[in-house]
């Protein structure tokens, strides 16, 4: 197919009719389709219901230390299950903090307890200066920047490549202005685009050297096992990095098995240096007396270990994989060529991310709603929810089955050469020029 | 038996002699006993070990709306577990926000987003105000007293009676201070003493027009099925009493399974308002996509309803009334009548209050951790960890098995009996004056 950008006028207008025919025909088939957000199929989640059997009225409730899982305490967790956690990350035990189901809750909990506390000690809290800002790469993950923003910290906007952040950007910034506390990163399958920090980029965040004493990574780990063929991307171990160059105090580490056992009933953990999990109990023992230990426990005789959970997540790639290639098979068929849209193909984690031409994207996740298929809000994926340039829209496969998500995408292919056209020609009537793909 | 008060100074020494051999003996036993916490015993947590069978590998984990329990979403929580709750609290479901394993983190949370958000629109967040304070009703939870003073919350006591806190101090000082953003309240079987507030306290407590429109009334109903015997203490519903003045927005009610179902792995919840309600989700949408509802769905299938609750509580009481029973005989065998000490007889709860002669109740919990008993700290129950008079001691029976919890007792007892002779024999050098217990 060739580029829509060498069709006349005229060509442009008849094209515009037929896909106003089909899309009138997919509309009066009153689909009901959620591709919105990064769930797991519900055959992804039989997966792990074996998980329900591990533990029952005849077990014997006690960690490995000999403390009752049922009652109080352990506020970092049990052994088995940091041990557990410790081997996927590539982290120490004592590195290790065992939570409650959600890593956006950790997460969360570490920015309100930093707007409330000191990071370093004898430093004023983020909450007591003026103004502070979070580095924000874009597109990225909206729940994220929601955090900060809704502890009124300013959300800067820093471009994202298939190697990670654009790093000259990032030094730049975090070297020179103290008010800048922190950043979040994917750094494995990045939400939306896939992308999987290079080598260099994991060395540059460890080689990192603030102006702020109390900056921080929040390096959410969310898809670290997370791969769909045999061959996944490699993630440099950001701690080891930051060991050799003394930095281990900078980064927050996050994962959790929302999307390896189940997404409302999984264990989340942060990983730190010794010195911050011991500050970040300090604070932690106010807030809780301790997390759910049979979940832990559960989770942690139903792995055994990190091997455990590599075999499992084999089985969720072998549901997932088929999928990403049918959103990839749609896109190539409907879209290549035409220089109207560029997508991209990750190795893993839960997202696909479609560039549309500028000022378009909007209007294609418009349709599809109409239509009745709910995609992610354009814009979600930018700081505030304004993508500049109104092009990203997030793709998230997973949850349908494979016959929804074949209309969802062809319904999603057709609304943005709808959309497309419709931009045409309104550039041959108004003489702008729009910037098509390659 | 009579007072110590008629006691010569050489009929204390000789006593003094007679305790101290005594003491020595119990030292020499190596005694390894915690009375510290109010734990459940283990005993208690088998009761409940029905609830691992009730979901397996073949259930169909889908909530009574249709939604599937295993993913992402519902962040208020299943309905079937708001409906048990607000049967039992007295609410409707409307009213109810399921969480984690934790009250605490829930409070904890209430208190750390009224620190940095509006808890009424348009007013200032507490962390904005120069300085803010609590009401703390001593003795009550040092927990409690922890977490407001952990974000710098001023904390000011005011007195217990055991018809509830000193509503003539409360209503003076809430009405006239606009500072005073909140106050801590364990209604039914107060922590510690056990006391349950009167219909007049609750009715006062929905009466209060306080300075600051942001005022809360932190409600926390830890004990509100947790009766000992038949016949348990009634607390008159408060959330009704708020309505009847239109008032419901100045109470959050807390309450949770820890000490029903597992102390570990429980879940727990906020009672409020519908208005307080959407504002709190509003908030915790930021911070959570939601909490364990696998774990929301086997407390409700297990328990039913709230006569399940009741029922299942029947059993906790048959374990524990001995051992408030063995507290009571054993303080009355070795501690009535002598004007050494007064201590409370609740109806339910976890707690036992001990008032000792003045300046004793340090040294108390001193001489039992010598000799291998680990009690509350003495002072834990009131503001800052400072007991004013240093005359209050938390008795938590719940944990030891009988044989212990008698061991544990009697060292107790021989404790205040021995500081009680010591403190008695230094008025007689002194010449001070120290008043008795009738």
């Amino acid at each position: 197919m060739s580029s829509y950008s060498f069709l006349s006028k005229d060509e442009l207008a008849e094209l515009q009719k037929e896909l106003q025919a089909k899309y009138a025909k997919f509309k009066s088939m009153n689909l009901k389709l959620d591709m919105s957000r990064g769930k797991p199929g519900s055959d992804q989640l039989d997966l792990c219901m074996g998980m329900l059997d591990v533990l029952d009225s005849n077990s014997i409730l006690k960690s490995q230390n000999g403390l009752d899982c049922r009652n109080y305490g352990m506020l970092d967790g049990l052994p088995e299950t940091k041990e557990l956690f410790a081997e996927l990350l590539g982290l120490r035990p004592e590195q290790i903090i065992v939570g409650g189901n959600s890593s956006l809750s950790l997460m969360y909990d570490m920015v309100a307890r930093s707007m409330t506390h000191p990071t370093v000690e004898g430093m004023k809290p983020w909450g007591k200066y003026e103004k502070i800002k979070f580095l924000c790469p874009a597109p990225g993950y909206d729940r994220h920047f929601a955090v900060t923003e809704f502890f009124g910290v300013e959300l800067v906007t820093v471009p994202m490549t298939p190697a990670g952040p654009d790093m000259d950007v990032v030094e730049e910034l975090v070297s020179s202005d103290e008010t800048i506390k922190g950043i979040w990163c994917v750094p494995k399958y990045s939400n939306p685009q896939g992308y999987t920090y290079s080598d260099e980029t994991v060395r540059r965040f460890a080689a990192l050297r603030p102006a702020a004493k109390d900056f921080r990574i929040f390096w959410d780990n969310a898809y670290c096992v997370h791969d769909l063929y045999e061959e996944g991307d490699k993630l440099l171990n950001i701690m080891e990095e930051c060991e050799k160059l003394g930095s281990e105090d900078m980064v927050y580490i996050f994962a959790s098995t929302s999307k390896i056992s189940f997404s409302g009933a999984g264990v989340a953990v942060i990983g730190a240096s010794e010195h911050n999990i011991a500050r970040i109990k300090k604070q932690m023992t106010i807030q809780t007396i301790g997390y759910d230990k049979i979940n832990m426990l559960r989770h942690a005789l139903y792995f055994k270990n990190a091997d455990g959970v590599r075999a499992h997540m084999k089985k969720h790639a072998a549901i997932l994989a088929p999928k990403f290639q049918l959103v990839d098979d749609m896109f190539t068929s409907h879209l290549e060529g035409k220089g109207i849209a560029k997508w991209t193909k990750p190795k893993g984690g839960y997202f696909i991310a479609v560039d549309v031409l500028p000022g378009c994207a909007k209007r294609v996740v418009a349709l599809c709603k109409e239509a009745g298929v709910i995609m992610t809000s354009a814009g979600a994926t930018f700081p505030y929810g304004k993508d500049p340039e109104d092009r990203n829209i997030r793709i998230a496969p997973t949850y349908p089955p494979m016959e929804e998500l074949k209309q969802a995408a062809e319904l999603f292919c057709l609304c943005v050469e709808l959309v497309s056209v419709e931009k045409l020609l309104a550039e041959k009537t108004s003489n702008e020029k729009v910037k098509m793909f390659a």
